[in-house]
């Protein structure tokens, strides 16, 4: 079995994680920074490896902390698979890859997570091999959160599956669960299938099959259809749906804080403003595209079905972002994310 | 051939539209008055008959006209089809609607068009029976319009068609070309497929097959694929995409003006603001809204590919509303829409 777990034990043991050093658009800077950052933290008790190239690494840990830490080691990996790189090809030609020693490392179970701020599909293909998936796991899929007027919800799958079928979407939904249970510490999510209405019968047949499957779950809280209105405003913590829906959804989200200070400003142009009332308005607009902001509400993501714990951070992570990154992955192996999954979608097939 | 054909004349003639008197949650009253301004506008020349239980309407035109007006006829159709109702069955067992007598009126040849602000599924079944599709066209359906940051633009499908295959898709660019040039004035619109990336290998089988036939297609002007996010910024004018996907998008857009302001009014209080300057907020953000109210940017779209003009109005069209709606249907009548796609959609089978 890949990424073998260790033995419990009384004492608490720092959560080891393989870092694909070399991933992201700030890397290696950002994520060397961000790795001294975190093993500096009390409470997050992690030991580092950072996986790229020896000699680059080996100068930017030295540059930014000429000691070292204790809790950061360094290991080679000469490739690197770039952001707009081909997956499937990157991960067959790159076995050398800062992506693959990271991957190997944790399924040989030196480490108990794995993760990532590079090219998306390298590292879900890269995952699919060297992990494979859980045990009836159909298709992992990685969530995103989604800015709501209350906080965030998660909605799966975004973009890794077209053409779910109906156990994927029930798949997504106990795999979600088990994400906000116990890393997004919502007791008892409530789950919903994305549909264009609330009717059970309403929709093609593929979410109306889905509809039946969630019903059926005993270990799930499903609370029937949800439509595109009630995402924001936070009717579920899980929203379940295909990955071609959940994409442009996802888009058209984002889209909606660059498209909303050119509708005020055109607003505002028709009025009289003084330059405080301007200034207000331009800091509210800020607060505002803050939530919607992946730095602000989530810009890492577990692969959740792999056969390990994988997470995938923004390619723009800053250090803040990727800190932020590896405590929730740290938080995932802790909480053993990857067997509650695999008890969970178990039970239901 | 239904809805047959009037001979050119010299003299303009009135557009002549069979009226559904009693659909729409402010009907019979708003139609009537909507019906009765639009008939006093100079630039409108219209002749319009208004199906419905006739002495309700009668009593309603008195009650607002004692005179009447002569280009306003009323027509008996005792019974009226709830917004509540199943379509289908409201379609078989109300045979004596004012939804199936104004078809019935147009497909007679004695009206141009038929409009109703009534059951928009109950239209759709009544119209497709009444009048049936165009040759060649394989689903006809409504579009709508999508506000944007320079105006809007038209999507289709939004829900009429769940699973659309690659040719419904194309024939949606071809309705919604002639509907987009002849009717809203936007010469030589801009078509894009709604899809998760912009090259033509992106999205499931069906947006493949889809952007192969649409990128063949020499009567329209097919400018590939769009994403989620670009719906908003206007990079297209006539937008093409599976009902499902659509529906789901228009109703995620819609949220979006509904939990603004929650998200607005959440980052002001973290601010001293003045009265004056709470005032402001909250005009620009009702100026804002305005333009993604169905009553501004659209509140009415025809139903695109069956054999006549039939246009559906919103449920909850006011006067304004209903006469803008009119105006429309008088349009497409004039410019002969019916005509058009029929030829644009043959020409491509």
């Amino acid at each position: 079995m890949a990424a073998a777990e260790r033995p419990e034990t009384d004492f608490p043991m720092p959560i080891r994680i393989a870092v694909d050093a070399m991933g992201g658009d700030h890397a290696p800077a950002a994520i060397v920074a961000a790795a001294l950052s975190a093993v500096s933290e009390s409470d997050l008790n992690v030991r580092l490896t950072l996986f790229g190239p020896l000699q680059t690494l080996t100068e930017e840990l030295r540059r930014q902390e000429p000691l070292g830490h204790p809790h950061i080691d360094l290991a080679d990996a000469p490739q690197v698979i770039g952001m707009g790189e081909s997956p499937v090809k990157a991960v067959r030609r790159k076995p050398r890859s800062s992506i693959h020693a990271g991957l190997t490392f944790h399924r040989e179970g030196r480490a108990d997570a794995f993760i990532s701020a590079g090219n998306t599909g390298a590292v879900t293909a890269a995952s699919l091999f060297m992990l494979g998936r859980l045990p009836d796991v159909e298709r992992p899929s990685i969530p995103t959160y989604f800015p709501t007027v209350c906080g965030k919800c998660l909605v799966l799958d975004v973009g890794s599956n077209l053409d779910s079928r109906p156990e994927h979407l029930l798949q997504y939904g106990q795999m979600g669960t088990a994400f906000a249970t116990y890393v997004m510490d919502v007791p008892n999510p409530r789950v919903a299938l994305l549909n264009i209405g609330e009717e059970p019968a309403k929709g093609n047949d593929v979410v109306r099959t889905a509809y039946r499957l969630l019903s059926r779950a005993t270990n799930i809280r499903f609370i029937g259809n949800i439509e595109g209105r009630d995402i924001m405003h936070h009717k579920a913590d899980v929203v379940v749906c295909d990955g071609f829906v959940g994409n442009v959804v996802l888009k058209l989200t984002e889209s909606v804080m660059t498209a909303l200070p050119v509708l005020i400003r055109q607003a505002a142009a028709t009025r009289q403003l003084s330059a405080a009332t301007k200034e207000h308005i331009a800091g509210i607009l800020r607060d505002v595209a803050r939530r919607f902001d992946p730095e602000t509400y989530g810009s890492c993501a577990p692969l959740l079905g792999v056969n390990g714990t994988v997470f995938v951070a923004h390619g723009r992570s800053s250090e803040s972002a990727f800190k932020t990154a590896l405590r929730l992955t740290a938080r995932s192996a802790s909480a053993k994310l990857t067997n509650v999954i695999g008890r969970l979608v178990q039970h239901a097939a």
